[in-house]
C-alpha cells in the first residue's frame, strides 16, 4: 500500500481531553507525520475546532469526528491500542513499550484499521476505557517523571509508527483479517446473554463483568470469520437454554 | 557507561526561543526522557524559569544555564548538532534524518559531549547559528507540513536518542504465558460437550467437527489463565443445559 493509504488506516482518538490547546497540538503532530484521521470523545470544551496553537493543522481539526463514547470511536477498528504512563495502577491489558508496539500497529495498517487512544491529561485512560483495547503501549520515560504532555506523547507515538513505514521493512506475512471492535462487541453481548441464562453471571450483569468479558475476547485477537463461528455456537446454546427453561417452567410462557 | 551518565553528556540548547511555554515544554520532555542539561541562548523573555506547563520540569529549569551566544553554549561539546525543518533554504552543513543521526549522537555520548540545538519558533536556526554545527538533523515530516512545534520536536528527538540506549537493555515484558496443547484440548472437549447438549452439533460429533473446534481455539492463541476462565463458563453453561433438559423431560431421569 502507498504510505498515504496506510496512514489513513490509523485513527487517533482523544478521550475526554480537557484543554483545546492539547487537541490543537495533537492535530499538528498528526499533520506533520501524515496521519489525518482524528476522533474526539466528549472533549471538555466542545469548541475544540478553534484550538489555537494548531499551526497547519486546520484540515485535521476540520475533519475531526466527535463521538459520544469510546465504543463508537473504535467501532470500525481491528486493533485498538491505548496509551498509558503505567506504573500507577494495575493494568489488565497486555502492555508493550512503544518500540515493540509500533511494528504490530504498522503491520495491522496493511489490512485492517487501528485506533490509538489517548486519555485525559489528568487521569489518562480509565479502566473502563482501557477495556476496549487489545493492548496498551507506554512511551519509555524516566521512573522519576513518567507522565508526558499530551501533544508530545502523540508526536512521539506517531513518529515511531511512521518510522516503521519509512524504513520499509521486509514484507511481512499478510495479517489475518481481524475482527472489528463492533464484531467483538457483538460477541461480547451474546456471550453475556448466554452466561446470564446459565446463571454464571447475574442479570443485569455488573459493569465490571462486562469489562472482564470484553477484555477476555480482545485478548484472543480473533478473526472476523471466527467471531461468526462463535456467534453461531453461542446463539444456539442461548436459544436452547431459553427453550429448556421455558419447558421446565411452563408458567413462564405467558 | 550507565544510562544517566551517558545522558548527562547531551545538552539541549534552545536558541532565541520566543515563547516561555515552549521552554517549559522542552524542559518537560527532557525530564521525561532523562536528559537534564538545558542551556538557553538569549530567550525572548528572560523570565523563562517561570515557564508554566512545565509539569515536573522544575529541576531542569532551575539548573538551566543562560548563555549570551551559541558559541558559548556549545563551547564544551565535541559534537554539535542543529535541528531544521529543512527544504526552505540551502543548507551548508551535512543533513541527516533523525533516525540516522541518533546512532551517531549516541556513540559520541560514550566519550564526548553533544549539543543539540533548536532555533526560534518562527525562523528556526539562522545560517550563522548553523555554522556552529557539525551536522544538521531533520525529523522526517510530511512535505505539505514540515515544521513541527518546538516542544514536540524536542520530545521526538530525545525519544529517538534515548531509544538507542534502551535497546541494549533487556526487554521489559516477558511473553504472555500461552496455554499448553493439553489445556487447549481440555477446552475443546468441554466446548464440544456444550455444543452437543445445545444441539449445535450431533452426538457423537464427526471427527471433522472436532478438528474445526480445535483449530478455532488454536487460532485464538490463548493464555493459560484465559482457558481457565472459559472452562468455568462453559462448564456452568453445560451443567445448566443438562439440568434444564432433565427437568423438561423427566422420563430421561431413569
Amino acid at each position: 500500500l502507498p504510505t498515504a493509504e496506510q496512514f489513513d488506516r490509523l485513527t487517533v482518538v482523544l478521550v475526554s481531553t480537557r484543554n483545546p490547546l492539547n487537541i490543537g497540538a495533537a492535530a499538528r503532530a498528526m499533520s506533520n507525520f501524515g496521519f489525518l484521521r482524528l476522533r474526539v470523545v466528549t472533549p471538555y470544551e466542545v469548541a475544540f475546532r478553534e484550538a489555537r496553537s494548531a499551526v497547519g493543522a486546520a484540515e485535521v481539526l476540520k475533519n475531526a469526528e466527535e463521538c459520544a463514547s469510546v465504543a463508537e470511536a473504535v467501532a470500525d477498528c481491528t486493533l485498538v491500542v491505548g496509551t498509558t504512563a503505567a506504573g500507577h495502577r494495575d493494568l489488565l491489558e497486555p502492555l508493550q513499550e512503544l518500540g515493540q508496539a509500533a511494528p504490530l500497529i504498522h503491520r495491522e495498517m496493511q489490512s485492517g484499521r487501528v485506533a490509538l487512544l489517548f486519555g485525559s491529561e489528568k487521569r489518562g485512560l480509565t479502566k473502563r476505557e482501557m477495556s476496549h483495547c487489545h493492548m496498551l503501549l507506554r512511551i519509555p520515560t524516566r521512573e522519576e517523571h513518567l507522565s508526558m504532555n499530551l501533544g508530545q506523547a502523540v508526536a512521539v507515538c506517531l513518529y515511531e509508527i511512521a518510522r516503521h513505514t519509512r524504513e520499509r521493512e521486509v514484507p511481512m506475512e499478510r495479517a489475518k483479517e481481524r475482527a472489528t471492535a463492533v464484531e467483538v462487541e457483538r460477541m461480547s453481548g451474546v456471550l453475556l446473554q448466554t452466561l446470564k441464562a446459565s446463571g454464571y453471571v447475574n442479570d443485569p450483569a455488573p459493569a465490571e463483568i462486562e469489562e472482564r468479558v470484553r477484555r477476555l475476547l480482545l485478548r484472543m485477537d480473533m478473526r472476523s470469520s471466527d467471531v461468526e463461528i462463535w456467534l453461531g455456537m453461542l446463539r444456539q446454546v442461548g436459544w436452547k437454554l431459553l427453550k429448556s427453561s421455558k419447558k421446565a417452567d411452563p408458567s413462564s410462557q405467558n
